[in-house]
């Protein structure tokens, strides 16, 4: 739709936006150079192809036309990941990335790599093999996307350093499908080594990230971002299975807390807008519109200016509501049934995934109980004191004591995950429902995995003069909250809910130290591109 | 996360944003009101409880005290949907909004709606029911939800106003669970009415737009939005089995086309950043990163001042983008296969969601073909020729001519959905693939649903040089484009994908005349709200 949506005469840029016309001279000299390069590599061709008037191998390697859909080939590519001890002796092509490369006179050795596999090859003058086509491959820049011709070998030694370990590739064809940049900014082996070798370089977050299309190809993060899709599946199939119905929230909102702290504010069209920092307000109207059981999976904004280690301004939040008969722990059990499926499904499903991240990035397997641990506050502050901590049971938790807790807990009950209920009713937000039980305790949790928070919920007040009279209580501005309160003046069943922070439970599934290893492009008050 | 991630102490809205004090004042008289409200409530219960003192019914009625999750309470309310003949007789539990309402004297009949389900309830003075109960029954506003016990009896004649037609519901106890304001902006029986009845009342689309909560409960709307969660579920589900890994591209870019037409501004702590009109450079990138096959669902902002029956500011994109070996014909057949997966998990899985909707919206059956109608852009010039058409060969089509020519295409091959290929070069992006064999061609294409569009796509250049000249040739800005085409500096492979509308693709599948009817809080120029 990026295209058409935009009408037709209007040039645009890669993000379906126009394109001023400003820089055009810039433009012109960089694409003139351009054209010069490419007449000199033309050069270097016809160079190449003169060679191969004399070459027995001519028409065995070089440089492919690019690839542009002239016409439909019939040429089956083997996946590097299919490769084994089978095929041996068959005559195969693949097309993988050249991952490392060494020549040595008459020899060439290579290893190419598809995703997280990897293959060696091996090129080396014979009777089908010349010794310009060795001096091409020699000459090929890694990272290059090649097709390779060759014939499956097995191995006497196992290639310990390639995924497929049995058998090596004599290769008889070689060509270029897109070459790489001779100076790369970070190398692949580089980026992929494991963080406990001390002596070797290794590539820093912000190397990384400005070259993230680099970064990406690391079998770590091929591994890592395999991992977080299937968080969102396995969050989607667990409620999907439990009747909840998935819906989609709008980001733009016109609601103007005029203070604005910690929101983004959004030119729309003669008006001012605000980004969401939650679907909250959706989610409830879904309720109250009697959808029963909602989530949804989107995009949620932080104007924050929090540089830390676990804080993105734009991150995705797994977010879901449920009205329930007569208690929220109804809710409160599904959440926890909820992450025993994502946790169980992640270690059933991707182990092979898991290992390969803690290879890179050793951590502790995660641990969690089925069913889920439940503590209340008083008991975590009882636990928190008695390891001598002095804390207040209507006071919040401060970042250490979470981490603290995190641990008390683990040396307890053995899990990485537990829900910690019934919040102090001061440091929730005016729509919690209080405990009517104890009038200082809300029906209210948090849940946490590794020591951090990673879902913050509550029983939400549904009806309309109550949460009023909350409001009135906590002071907040009547105007703002009036379209929240005529949301339940229809009728509105008790419900509760929860939003998760996807990259959150990635990282902390997998035991990584930085937010910006489970996001794919990250946005930080620092950070817009790329 | 919402609550915490704003820290503790500042008062949140339900958005997540924090209140200023403005308006408090206002706040304050309504609060008083609304406590003179609860007093007067008070009263009235009281009087009733007295009324209850004398009566034998005392007990089997009146307000539920609001469900504050004061304790567990052990009773099984039964879905309404599962009540029919094989309960005959039995006494069961069931919570509905009251529906429709008819008391005369010593009877009461309502009907409980819960989702899209109804059954008829019948109060009568009796051994069990009394007249002050009868009479409390009698004055429970529409749309409040109640508990209500009842013995399950089989009827003489079909109750043909309800989905449970079988079976009628003999009420012992009710109760209030949650009530709704006596004066409701829109009856639901309005609101469900079929668009064929041309006597009766309906209710506007803006009407319907500023009462979401109240519009959602139609059965129509709730089978419209569970169909759409349906789009999104295939979409993924087919693209997963196909090897395809989901991603997640951010939605604050600081790509800054200087111009800015068409693109959402934000203010991005001190600096200017902008909302993505598209996901594709960043799906790219994922191909470029070794990805290979990628999707993702997420939210896209168009700052067009399009005010139509098919436009939004906001609408949820189905992205995906592929890695291919020779030819873009390749993606364009899993694409083809994609929408047949969409189109027959739709009507095998929600046969009676689709009939719900038809009821109140009657369309003709969507129509498609397996495998999916190509078509090229001469043969599409040629039909629209055909049919007396003026019309240039390298003229994209008009809104007009997209509708003939669904009607021809349907005429022709008996299908709502086709693929278009090869469109003129000179209408698409720079970065579009040429076609090779032919100059005024491209690898692109769009595909068509009713005879409009819902998605368009296209092979992109992956040669950096190539992209360059191309850019050129259209005069782009230079400083915009760099870091778009850095990202294919370092190899990438050729690769093709597509950008779908989600809301487009319901609105077109059901025969729905406005895409607002498949937008959950759509947002448009002129709405913002709710």
């Amino acid at each position: 739709m990026a295209d058409k949506e935009n009408g037709q005469t209007v040039q645009l840029g890669p993000d379906g936006q126009p394109m001023s016309k400003k820089g055009l001279k810039k433009l012109q000299k960089e694409a003139e150079k351009a054209a010069k390069k490419q007449e000199r590599q033309k050069q270097i061709q016809q160079a190449a192809d003169a060679t191969q008037q004399d070459d027995f191998a001519k028409g065995c390697y070089g440089n492919l036309p690019m690839i542009q859909s002239r016409e439909k080939v019939d040429r089956e590519l083997k996946p590097i990941a299919a490769v084994d001890q089978s095929m041996d002796g068959q005559k195969i092509w693949v097309r993988g990335r050249l991952h490392t490369s060494r020549g040595a006179g008459k020899q060439c050795f290579f290893v190419l790599r598809q995703r997280q596999y990897t293959i060696q090859a091996l090129l080396s003058v014979g009777s089908e093999v010349s010794k310009p086509m060795v001096k091409f491959a020699s000459t090929i820049n890694l990272e290059s996307i090649i097709d390779v011709e060759g014939i499956v070998r097995t191995t006497d030694v196992k290639v310990t350093s390639c995924s497929q370990q049995d058998v090596e590739l004599h290769a008889t064809q070689v060509f270029m499908v897109s070459s790489a940049s001779p100076r790369l900014p970070l190398l692949i082996e580089d980026a992929s080594r494991s963080v406990t070798s001390e002596e070797l370089a290794t590539v820093n977050q912000d190397t990384r990230l400005d070259n993230r299309v680099l970064d990406l190809r690391t079998t770590a993060n091929q591994a890592i971002f395999r991992i977080e899709a299937a968080v969102c599946q396995l969050f989607r199939d667990a409620l999907t299975q439990r009747g909840f119905v998935e819906i989609h929230t709008p980001k733009i909102i016109s609601a103007a807390s005029e203070g604005g702290a910690n929101v983004f504010e959004v030119s729309y069209f003669k008006r001012h807008a605000y980004l969401a920092q939650s679907p909250q307000l959706y989610k409830q109207m879904a309720i109250a519109g009697d959808m029963d059981r909602v989530f949804t999976v989107g995009a949620v904004f932080r104007a924050e200016d929090s540089n830390t280690h676990r804080h993105l301004t734009e991150f995705v939040g797994l977010d879901m509501e449920m009205a329930f008969n007569y208690h929220y722990h109804e809710v409160l059990k599904v959440i926890g049934e909820l992450f025993v499926s994502i946790f169980r499904g992640l270690q059933t499903k991707f182990e092979s995934e898991i290992e390969t991240v803690s290879k890179q990035y050793p951590a502790e397997p995660f641990k969690f109980l089925d069913p889920s641990l439940v503590i209340t506050f008083p008991e975590a502050i009882k636990m928190l004191r008695d390891s001598g901590i002095e804390i207040d049971e209507e006071e919040d938790l401060s970042t250490p004591n979470e981490k603290l807790l995190g641990r008390l807990v683990k040396a307890k009950y053995d899990t990485d995950f537990y829900i910690l209920d019934k919040f102090p009713l001061a440091v929730r937000p005016f729509y919690t429902m209080p405990d009517p039980n104890n009038p200082k305790q809300a029906n209210s949790y948090d849940m946490f995995m590794r020591g951090e928070e990673i879902l913050s919920g509550a029983q939400r007040i549904h009806d309309p003069e109550f949460l009023l009279e909350r409001a009135k209580h906590h002071a907040v501005d009547m105007e703002k909250i009036q379209a929240y309160i005529d949301a339940f003046k229809y009728g509105c069943p008790p419900h509760a809910g929860g939003g998760i922070g996807m990259e959150r439970v990635t990282m902390l599934f997998l035991g990584l130290d930085n937010i910006r290893k489970t996001s794919l492009f990250p946005r930080d008050p620092k950070r817009l591109t790329p």
